[in-house]
């Protein structure tokens, strides 16, 4: 199913997540100033700071920083997902890879898939939902994907 | 070795890094506004943005989101590490946990250190450099952890 289609916005809990459930999210749209000032703050790369550094590396021009793709593929996910089921918090984040690098004007859209569920035996109130998500391009490249080690509540 | 006491500055190749090599930095702040405006555009959970719900939620408290607590860090091993190496760019993040809540006000360090690395077959100009990242709280207490598979240049 595309829960993201559903008619309602009620939260969902953890009985109401099905393996295979797919939650999509569009878009993003990561300018130059965003790019620079980002990478300013948290990974002042000069191939994410500087068009001739860029240029030099081997991006072949400015890139943005992969935690920059990432956070700004995650606020996508969240609006599709984690923000629409009784989320309690990640447990980590497994395996987040850059497949394709993201150049300004880039614009991203995002697709979260449940991938496996079980409840907790340490604390029945919540489950253990983790989610594959996977960012991509405009032009249907995927550019970063990840999976969440995630929590959800059993009852709302 | 501490490299991070090395009284030069010159940018370390492949060949200049050892397993076992070990840098460090401190410090970086999270502030109230900080952790709020981060989440406000990356992670916006309730828990992250709001004190009630941050009471109401697992953490007790408004926490910081671990985006967030990543990439601050990140930045404190960028000036460790990542900018102190011929750091081509990374193939991946692994194993990204958070393992206690990172509050106002609480202030951040890092050490980076190196746990393998091995010439690249098909690129003979790189090497792949894995490291270990810890952030830790002022209190010694480990706050987040994760692995990035990186290259590194051959010659600088």
């Amino acid at each position: 199913m595309d829960a993201s289609s559903a008619a309602t916005e009620t939260t969902l809990t953890y009985d109401e997540l099905a393996v295979g459930d797919t939650f999509e999210r569009g878009s993003t749209t990561l300018t130059e100033a965003e790019i620079t000032s980002f990478a300013g703050e948290y990974d002042p790369q000069p191939f994410h700071l500087d068009h001739d550094a860029g240029a030099d590396s081997m991006f072949g021009g400015l890139v943005a920083s992969g935690l920059h793709t990432y956070c700004a593929c995650n606020r996508l996910a969240t609006e599709a997902f984690f923000s629409r089921v009784a989320f309690m918090g990640g447990r980590g984040v497994d395996e987040l890879r850059w497949h394709r690098p993201v150049r300004p004007g880039d614009t991203l859209s995002v697709s979260v898939e449940v991938t496996t569920k079980r409840v907790s035996e340490s604390n029945p109130d919540r489950g253990y939902v983790d989610v594959d998500v996977t960012g991509t391009n405009a032009d249907g490249d995927v550019v970063v994907t990840w999976t969440v080690l995630g929590m959800v509540r059993i009852a709302a």
